[in-house]
């Protein structure tokens, strides 16, 4: 049985949120608390949100960006839904994914959900989930419920971070057994050193300018090595002499693209995760990809809504455990501390929860 | 811009619609319009629907069903839609999958809409299309809008028929140059031989028991042979002693699927496209396929909606034609006609076209 | 550089061979040493091999076999090689698939190995591996060198029983996250559990009638269940009512596939390992197979040889550890004692190794 | 039964072949007969051979290479084999693939034969094919039997041309249905554009300079354009405002990829087909690929040996012509002639075929 909207609280109550000023500077704000603005929208209480390497780009002032609502990971608790909604219910335990899609169209019907005709993410086009309350269009399909048993500092990963790589190695075609580098020991690369364990690769190895990274890194059993020239000739010795099955580009530049070319083997992978690389031409050695007919993936927004399902099992059933890269569990009126830490690298800050 | 499903004539019109009263007895009734019954439905006028070989059991009565509307394969164009619905708009020309999901379910994002586990299906849990107009739930994701220029006789077999088989055909991991059998060749089965042979199959055999099925089988360029017991050794003969790639069950008895088994190579595949085989345990060469290792792949009803858009592209390009397998465009008031052709499998009928 | 393989010993030196000679007995025997025959062979020194379940069928007079060799999964070190070989050099360390291909037919240029038309299995078509020296055919494309760190009791499992489940499981398109369930916890049934783990499952069942395996099975992690008719009900509890992504029959009998295919999931995939089933036709439930549209993959008897570098780099990195599966370490010369525990099932049997 | 290659005419006959001398310099000699070197070994009587637009910029200059034997692309009848070759047999019709490999190293056990640790092509490597007879190392593995009925010159398209652009396809996953651009109509790009359509791509575009090309383009149905900055507007404009899903470079350069690039649309395949791009690092839109989630595969020189056997079932099928590629059929002694006419794309030269 499903429940239209009514408010939670009077009309016009307010609640809070966390928002992008200016670079540099954020606020906690009272803001008009979400409601339903579609028949098929469910607001979901957030009970866990988090601070994503992809929105510091803009806090550090490298790009522009409209002052608003900010962050796209959230856990939380359906507390109403429209009138056209049948698969979720309020009161359901759900994870979000970081972005939302019609459904129908040529991208999503070949699963392609980020490249959606109608994209729209939360911290951009929608509300922010550093937040008390978001509203979710299009629920029925994006939501995905959470079994009672998964804590929310676990479930919340499957938002974005650990079902973003695990949907980028898919894409990569990894399979069991491989061997696999990763330029950038940050959230993402340490995620995607955990999600490469846990599907069987034989060999991982990493590198970092950030010795606190490396230390988390070779906790994970990951070969971690400090950025350098000595790299690939390290890499290859350990791999036959020839270079990983898959190397993954996980800093966001056509620089570490290049680094991490030179670390996969011949008709291996190149895999970017960046999201941020510049458009502009740039010198890059596309004649060694193709001559070493290394294949290029870039997977750096990818649909992780579809892939949600076996991430819930692999983190219900033990295989996957992002603790290692949680550092910071800050309430949310202490969401601009977090973004300071992880924008100077101070701290040992990798991953920042938020709790509302 | 969307518009709210306001009635199109006077409140409780009625338009023609075919509906099943009992084993062998169909009537053309005026029923109750259909009207938006959520936010996300559309109403569709029919301009061209048909019958499909999977209705015939019922009408001969081998196997249950209730009265009602039937028809589930249909173009037309859209003359209402929900306030939730936003992709699609009043007066767009779409096609329609045989079936609708909700889109969020474990299945549907796999990408397996059949097994949805809010699966409806026209002419059963939804009206049928055999019907001047037709409901559509989740109309955002499940219509897809038509290129002006293909004409309804082709589209309309990309509800069902031809994208049906080039689903089974994906599922089965067909690749260009595999030889492929079709035990049957009626509607499915020639609607299959079109798709291999489209998909670039270096050949194509067909079997069957009647002689103006294989005349059409052979006009596609099929190796078309009458059903007997000298079949394996042609199809052996042809295929280095071998056997086929592929081996396509088209008919739906548990009978043909061991039929087709036996053209099957080692480590081929068995695709079955029979929706109605018997569920119960009978006697069946199971050791033969494992022994064999040969790969049962069942595709009776796939999830079409996921593959329209390249069969609507193969359609306008001139890729795939379906018009040998159209045999006869009658009004839909001669629906009940057109049933007793095909189920009498005269006339040559095959594929029979109907018009609202 | 090569050394074309002059006698290592005296002409017509004997060296020791375990040979079966009749259902339930076998020998250890003086034999005349195994020569190089054929341009590309190679003479390997086994230093570690092991019995294999499919022997026990012979043993136990279930099925026929002709006195000779046993023995198809060993590792050793080169002692003689012909003049056309070139990758392999005598005194290279090397595992050998349990079986040998052309490596240019239909089925070997798709990677079929085990269905190449000129397939030699050792202890059938060549020498068997329980013994001190083996002829290895086409020892170019077929030995694997291994690296000098890994131990012979952990490189052996690449030579059948772990590269086995792994290309069956690949094969069976498993993907990190998947529930897997296993009907039989012998040898084959614990490998293919262990495999599962490390390709990332995320929950894995077994069943079996002993209980020292359903113990072993437990030790691995596995939701371990006594076979009987709650299984399926306790497997659905657990999967949300729908029943695993995979199931494997790991027993080799058509009941076992058929208790598997239960436990499937609508669109599963039904694997079967076995390579014994009764090539009769049996009563089967092939009806719901199709009607759940459940594929059938069969993989009793895989292609291992491309599979060994992605195990073995798992075996090397610590991803996967045959240990569990081992119960009993012999001389040569015990090998008959080793048929007999594995046979009756007795002092908690599991996979018997053998040191020539 | 296999024949040891004793010679077939007077010790040190000797027989015509192509040589390079020098950029723009060719000549047709008499060399010593190849004879039989490793017991593995088959030597060939070539009666079909070819000039491939690879071997022009070495006549042009624009690369260097040493004198020597030249051509890599023959069919013939085996002349004599091996004492270890068992497979092929003297006076067997075969077709070569361009290159050999070992068939047991890491790259061949994934069927990456071109990367193979051993690799030898015709005409670098190995003697070249444009000659009367040719020793064909790895004869087993290598030789492809072909069916009598296929003559010779649609059988030579095997060995690289239609292979290759089969193999590359099949690399980058193209589907039925799928959109296809071709920037370049040479050779290599118009096999591609045969071959796409053959594999059921919905849409063909294509680019070149020069109108005789695209006269044959357009033919074959492809929508053929001369190159020019309006060529993104106008596919764009053909396939709904993204681009196409497959994007080849068919040229060999840099430039010709960047061009390919901005046809292809969001997460679509961008395949590099040239062989000799420059490694140095150049100015290139990196930033586009990863931006738009393009992937890049590189198949310039693809394992064509796995892949013979579905493209000479095509062949025998009717379902793949070379014949709008070949302009020009020479005797061998006019090869340098050939070379003149594509080197200069003078007489509308496209595939130049040459009988020894």
């Amino acid at each position: 049985m499903t429940v239209v909207g009514a408010m939670r609280r009077d009309e016009g109550a307010s609640v809070k949120a966390v928002r992008f000023q200016a670079p540099g500077r954020l606020s906690v704000d009272d803001v008009e608390e979400p409601r339903l603005e579609e028949p098929t929208d469910a607001i979901v209480r957030v009970t866990l949100t988090a601070i994503c390497g992809s929105e510091l780009p803009a806090f550090r002032g490298l790009i522009e960006r409209e002052p608003g609502g900010i962050g796209h990971e959230f856990v939380g608790s359906v507390s109403a839904v429209g009138e056209g909604v049948r698969r979720i219910a309020v009161g359901q335990r759900v994870v979000s994914p970081f972005s939302v899609a019609c459904g129908g169209c040529f991208y999503c019907k070949q699963g392609l959900l980020t490249a959606c005709e109608r994209f729209q993410t939360f911290g951009r086009h929608l509300g922010g989930s550093q937040a008390e309350y978001v509203r979710v269009p299009n629920a029925d399909a994006m939501l995905e419920p959470l079994p009672p048993s998964l804590p929310d500092d676990k479930a919340l990963f499957a938002a974005d971070l650990l079902t973003g790589v695990y949907a980028a190695l898919t894409l990569a075609a990894i399979r069991a057994g491989d061997s696999v580098a990763v330029v950038g020991s940050g959230p993402t690369g340490l995620a995607a050193q955990i999600m490469a364990r846990a599907m069987g690769a034989g060999q991982v190895f990493a590198t970092d300018h950030h010795d606190y990274r490396l230390e988390v890194s070779a906790k994970l059993g990951t070969a971690a090595m400090k950025s350098g020239r000595d790299v690939p000739d390290r890499v290859k010795a350990a791999t036959g002499g020839r270079g990983v099955d898959i190397s993954v580009e996980a800093v966001g530049t056509a620089e570490a693209l290049a680094d991490a070319s030179i670390l996969a083997r011949r008709w291996g992978t190149l895999l970017s995760l960046g999201t941020e690389l510049d458009k502009k031409p740039v010198i890059f050695p596309i004649g060694d990809l193709t001559g070493e007919h290394i294949r290029l993936v870039s997977a750096g927004s990818p649909p992780v809504r579809n892939y949600m399902a076996p991430v819930l099992k692999m983190l219900s059933g033990g295989v996957l455990d992002p603790a290692p890269i949680i550092t910071h569990r800050l309430p949310l009126s202490e969401a601009p501390h977090g973004f300071e830490m992880m924008s100077a690298r101070s701290d040992g800050a990798l991953k920042v929860l938020l709790t509302p």
